[in-house]
């Protein structure tokens, strides 16, 4: 177990050395422990039983953490798992004095060990951080979507929420050719997200990003702009059904996510084409958001 | 870590020492190695990228091994893993000769440690296995249903299979009164199975059990009985779609799954009672298809 040298108390030492351990990802800090593993009983593993969060790291702060936050407490209630915000305040900054000052930090919330059944016994949360490097990007202009066949069934009581039941995701991405990121639409055929963030299109009028009280995950990102940076512009953006066809027809379209900030996109493979390699942004109304969204958090710059 | 002491070379010695280490559940195989802890990295965790075959354990062997290794096989191509049969046969065998004679086995089967995100980079799967004793049960003569307000969500590419991606049921346990078992429909409305076992009823004439090509897991025992055990009584068996008003109307009504064997249902809560304390199974066709249950694989005595 590669582990072995990790499971030493290392005490005061841990600001010293982690930076070495934690730097390919391998490693994290378990309930605050540095560690490689996570326990064979773990509901996490067993059943999905967890939730998690991706996040932008800049000069050793994560810019949208009150947003992260938020959504994390909400998962947490839907999946019964007891978020104790004082713990995970302290592994949060335990962690940020640990890991590189710019990156990525996956959050992993669990169930924590139970006995094996699916019935939750209650037991405490576990809390896993791990460091990653910021993803390679295929083209750091524009992303090119193509369209998966796998649909995503609708459910209620998931939707919105970053659980770890991720089959759906898996299966879609195993139909991507590479350079390309997946168009997701759920069983009626209506748009709801790209693979890894959320997607909003221009009409011509107004901004439009899908609903997802049925399926999809609700992107901080997506809500920092609803919310805050699109309105602040001046602009309307409305939340509702989205048919491919409107997709298609749309005048531009970004995907966002809270570790990559907006992105536009290029092409719907096959489909549609937005972006071509005379016009790169030029007098898109994108552009504006993108503009404020770097002057609210620069490490969003491209 | 606990696991501190299992991670040396234990060579021969494991079958010595085994019987101590693996009873509680805490430590398994993982890959052949004694080990109470999976990487961070691993799909079965990040996204719930794997399977997993719960097996009734008896005098060292595995009855319905063949069945399990099917229905994993089914999963593993459905998932896009790639199961080692020989690897696995190895690990199993393994397995076998360190774990006590009876209880059960968990499996769990998943796409292995991988690099960040959805994509699948077909490295190997990892292979995990547990003992575990016998689950206590809250009424050895017979099973109580209470009707799950979570309704199953309809996904056909995978239904059938028994991945990870579980808080179906963890959401639907979440339900249940102390004593019960759930009953859970899918979202039209129709019956599809209990908590973690399969369900028949018997009409008068024949036994019905749901189709579950939309949701559902397909149970092995509920396979050994469609395909062997009820048409080799000269009874009919049909599958198909369940109302729940049909099932409340079932003159008898059973539960099974691989651990347990059948187990007649006594009441559905608030709804149907099917057995009362006098008529304990009396002259109720279940009891010929437990007979002959029994007979085959005798560790499926009540």
């Amino acid at each position: 177990m590669s582990s072995l040298a990790l499971s030493f108390d290392l005490g005061n030492l841990s600001c010293m050395v982690t930076p070495l351990l934690f730097i390919d990802g391998k490693s994290g800090f378990v309930d605050g422990k540095p560690e490689a593993y996570l326990s064979l009983n773990d509901r996490g593993l067993n059943y999905g039983h967890g939730l998690f969060e991706t996040m932008r790291l800049s000069a050793g702060q994560l810019p949208l953490w009150s947003y992260h936050r938020q959504r994390l407490s909400v998962g947490a209630a839907s999946l019964g798992i007891a978020l104790d915000r004082p713990r995970l305040d302290a592994y949060l900054q335990q962690a940020l004095e640990a890991f590189p000052a710019d990156g990525m930090i996956k959050l992993l919330l669990t169930a924590g060990v139970g006995p094996r059944g699916y019935r939750h016994q209650s037991q405490s949360a576990c809390y896993v951080l791990q460091y990653f490097p910021l993803p390679p990007v295929a083209d750091p202009t524009a992303v090119r979507l193509q369209l998966c066949e796998y649909t995503l069934p609708h459910n209620e009581r998931l939707a919105g929420i970053k659980h770890l039941n991720r089959l759906d995701q898996v299966l879609a991405a195993a139909e991507l050719d590479e350079g390309f990121d997946g168009l997701l639409l759920d069983v009626d055929g209506n748009v709801v997200e790209a693979l890894s963030s959320n997607v909003f299109l221009f009409d011509g009028q107004r901004w439009i990003t899908p609903v997802l009280d049925l399926c999809g995950v609700a992107g901080v990102m997506r809500r920092l702009l609803c919310e805050d940076l699109i309105p602040r512009l001046g602009q309307q953006v409305v939340i509702k059904p989205v048919a491919l066809a409107s997709f298609i027809n749309a005048r531009e379209v970004f995907v966002c996510n809270s570790v990559r900030g907006i992105q536009p996109v290029r092409e719907l493979q096959g489909r549609a084409r937005w972006l071509t390699e005379s016009n790169e942004l030029q007098g898109f109304e994108a552009e504006k958001i993108i503009d404020q969204l770097v002057h609210a958090y620069p490490c969003f710059a491209a």
